[in-house]
């Protein structure tokens, strides 16, 4: 049986040592002092250790039944939900006007790494519904966001998001649900649904869809589309439930894992709707939830790295098979721990390199969120929108491959079910799809993202690494940060340029290497949060910090992502200056 | 549902154009004339396609049930074995005078391909036994050949390798299963063996389980190990089955995947068996097993790879999504297909031109095997030797990859079950752990083969490499696999220059980068492969081959390989040269 332990000192060294939040001007910032993150953290920790994690495999074995249209969710599920209600934290970044604890993002980015290292299915609940709140707080009238906020803030009410239909995934413009408008101002919501994340479920006394339709006459494809507020149960003018509207679950999936959360098949037949935001801007108003559904996504490719690194290491400390080839260091032992293999250790800096710095760069971008939203800063705004799919694309990519990584340590116990490797592999899976498969996040970014505005946002990203290179390149130590970062930044910049000069001519050309883009860029920025870090670290270590271990440890950690995984760029480089030909060589019948 | 469709042309290609096999020396070679390779294949293929792939999902979601030391295979399994019997599958190349076809482990290889790909969980049935056949061919005495061997080729009796302890894997030498003499020459084993595949069923009369023990008294660790044949049912005089033997099935394992081959925790309770070998060569005696094993593992990794692909491939011609950014393809339609997106293509290629490129590696190693085992070529043993851990780990963690893309194309249906995308990836997954986890492939590729006979067999590979480019580089056409082949050859022997020169003071140093080397030299065979293909692609249509497109094809995709796959040797010799010193770095306690 797997464990699992909060990171909350590497949290804290990054809230603080790194980011130094509570001396930023982002409105909220100030009272994230260290004393108070660190109780926040604490509890939150607490929480995803003795109630979510011990739910984990019992959610993977029992998964979700759907009897008569009812669903029920795991043993257990509904008291951790209840506890998890409990303790507010749903609603720790939303408005206290509507029950909410006003937190910044940061701080729910933080709480969400705990919560889905220890129990993404479970998380998902919440998660779910944090997107559809956002959506309505974003978009709703008055009246909808008094209506459903209060409700939707403490958990009492779960949120979905209603996308995707069996003939369209990404490209929603082949939409077929339909919403026809009523005498009474509502519309009527017909169609079928898939994919439909905690669509139906025994844990709220309401849930509240948001789907996506098309209102008859409209335009046609994807501007055509709109949102609408579908409650499962209509809520009378005192808040109080009234009637079951005309939606139900009418499947689960089987699904790879996330088995704990109910993925439904969501059938609507005349549903009353509200429309949310405006009339064809649906996808607008989805976006909002969207990209904070995104980065929610990276989150779970990094917690579930972030869990199963855990639990390798334990691993390949306590199993003894071999001896080190250096030198027996367990002579009193029939073996020595795995630990002292080369290539165990190799996989293990691996994962810990990765999961430390993809922590800091899913903080990072919180702030960014912060910034924009809360500080009104636009240049933020710009770069958290460029980020957005390296954040998802990349932190999942990454992340799937580091479980596979900690599940290898395992040997053949691996791929055993009992000891819960095999569920960080098969959950991780799924943040590689959702949400806008890694192909789309890349297509995302190559395709508009890198662009727009002029370029100007990553311009931005590039300035601020030279920036920071010329800073601190002379600080001693830092050498070994700041020359692979600037060789790994120029390696970005050649593939951009690559870009600018044959993506006109043929888009193809700069398409074929998007995903490598992609995954050059992600590189680039763990280069850089390392950087960041060791500067933190040094600083800290010069201060003369009580914990010099943990200061080394970190540099240690930072010179191995350095030195072996960000060379990795000059191949995504290669790769990418191949163009289109050999990608785009073969005709359709070839294959 | 997943469909499958075997290569029956990409096999014709790679044994009669690129191998020439009907030209070669090796016993037996002369006979596999086109027509007769491609009669087999086409039978192979036919009980694939119609017997096997349709078992795959039903084997996947039934799974084995144990039921009071009874073990129940799924529904239509054994209708289906029998079915593999009677074709005389089984024993395709094992000797005649015991009932098998004596054809060359080649097509062997080939054949197994086929099923694996079908379905990879109830191949194992048979490839386990064959495995166990080939250790009693090679070690047994001639009443135990007599005995056994008739039964087992036909797969009347199926077979087992028992070497995993709960408390030990890839460290043998920690056995605690003891085999005590007997007065009558037997020995009583007693001891638990664990992840014990096709350990019991009901598809077999009997099961002949072949088990590492220690003789009390004997040498401690690996050096006193010993092999037993420890049949089910003990085999009387006149080869009738007599009583039941003390070994039973106490616990079947929920696995990730292959749920149709019932892995088994085996209880051995003073069972007779009797010594295979000779007392305390029992390490020996299993590696005639385990490398014939490790070749077939490469091969279920490749199988596995390919059969996703094809399903990728069908899905991306079939599914309607987005508008190619280069104009619409397919103005008829509400959209166009996937395949016109460049990312889906390569991905399409990577899978493409790793499973084409690596059948022919798997074959092209097979066929060394037959010119070691038949044709006692002592360079090609060696050549095999050293390869053996390369194929294993290099078509099993780039097989997985490849499943994973695969799966990645269907987007959110690759995760749902019932599209059978996850079955491959989960199946797949098994291989890069079992016969020697990869990490144990790379220590003995770099710890052991690499300098095997002072280093002779990897520098016939260099002169290989060379030769080749030296006697093709000119010939049109043939450079844009020569050059590239030429640098990655480059990267290999620096790396193996890098070993030398600071392996010895500090084996870490070596060891560090032991799966980075893995993996570079399986680039760099893929890369001879692509090479002699298109070479014999060429020629083909130098001759006039009537089907070009086949040819040309092959020659777009072997392009791909080289310009945007093979380059990956550049980043491992990277890597590999960063040494240990940051791999080291951190004490146990800092993990």
């Amino acid at each position: 049986m797997p464990s699992y332990t909060a990171p909350i000192k590497d949290l804290q060294f990054i809230l603080h040592d790194m980011l130094n939040v509570s001396a930023q001007e982002t409105p909220g910032y100030a009272e994230l002092e260290p004393d108070f993150t660190s109780a926040i953290l604490e509890e939150a920790g607490k929480m995803a250790t003795d109630v979510l994690a011990p739910l984990n495999r019992v959610g993977d074995t029992e998964g979700c039944t759907l009897d008569n249209g009812v669903v029920r969710t795991p043993a257990g599920f509904k008291d951790a939900f209840d506890q998890v209600k409990a303790g507010g934290w749903p609603g720790i970044d939303l408005p206290d006007e509507f029950g909410g604890q006003n937190m910044p993002y940061i701080m729910y980015t933080a709480v969400g790494e705990l919560s889905s290292a220890a129990n993404q299915a479970f998380t998902m609940y919440q998660g779910l519904t944090h997107g559809a709140a956002s959506a309505i707080l974003a978009h709703g009238t008055d009246e909808q966001k008094a209506k459903y906020l209060p409700k939707m803030t403490s958990c009492d009410w779960t949120g979905t998001m209603n996308l995707t239909e069996p003939h369209c995934g990404t490209d929603l413009g082949l939409m077929r649900t339909k919403a026809e408008p009523q005498e009474d101002g509502s519309y009527a919501v017909t169609g079928q649904k898939i994919f439909i994340s905690s669509g139906e479920h025994d844990m709220a006394e309401n849930i509240i869809h948001l789907v996506l339709a098309k209102i008859p006459g409209g335009p046609e494809g994807i501007k055509g589309v709109s949102l609408f507020i579908v409650p499962k149960f209509l809520v009378k003018d005192d808040g109080s439930l009234g009637e079951r509207n005309g939606v139900a679950c009418g499947k689960l999936e089987e699904k790879m894992g996330i088995h704990g959360n109910s993925t439904c098949v969501m059938d609507y037949d005349g549903a009353k709707g509200w429309l949310l935001g405006d009339m064809h801007k649906g996808m607008r108003a989805m976006f909002t939830m969207m990209n904070e559904a995104r980065i929610g996504v990276g989150m779970q490719g990094l917690a579930q790295a972030s869990v199963a690194y855990q639990n390798a290491v334990e691993y390949a400390l306590d199993r003894l098979q071999g001896r080190a080839v250096t030198g027996t260091e367990n002579p009193d032992g029939p073996a020595d721990p795995l630990i002292v293999h080369p290539d165990i250790r190799r996989s293990l800096m691996d994962q810990k390199s990765f999961v430390e710095g993809g922590r800091a760069f899913l903080l990072w971008s919180s702030q960014l969120i912060d910034q924009s939203h809360r500080g009104g800063d636009a240049a933020a705004e710009g770069l958290i929108s460029l980020m957005t799919p390296v954040v998802k694309g990349f932190l999942t990519d990454q992340g799937y491959d580091m479980t596979v990584q900690a599940q290898q340590i395992y040997g053949g116990h691996g791929y055993i079910e009992e000891w819960g490797m095999s569920q960080f592999t098969r959950d991780a899976r799924i943040a590689m799809i959702y949400e806008g498969a890694n192909g789309v996040q890349a297509l995302d970014l190559v395709g508009r993202k890198l662009a727009q505005d002029g370029g100007k946002h990553v311009m931005a990203f590039f300035d601020m690494v030279k920036t920071f290179c010329k800073e601190n390149g002379d600080v001693e130590g830092m050498a070994a940060f700041t020359e692979p970062l600037k060789a790994a930044s120029k390696d970005l910049q050649a593939a951009g340029m690559f870009f600018m000069q044959n993506g006109m001519k043929n888009p193809n050309a700069a398409l074929a290497g998007s995903t490598d883009f992609l995954h050059l860029f992600g590189h680039v920025c763990l280069g850089l949060m390392w950087a960041r870090m060791a500067r933190a670290a040094l600083t800290a270590l010069e201060n003369g910090a009580s914990d010099a271990a943990f200061y080394e440890t970190k540099l240690a950690t930072g010179r191995y992502y350095m030195a072996r995984r960000l060379p990795a760029t000059g191949l995504h480089l290669v790769r990418i200056q191949t163009g289109a030909d050999t990608v785009m060589a073969l005709d359709a019948a070839q294959f």
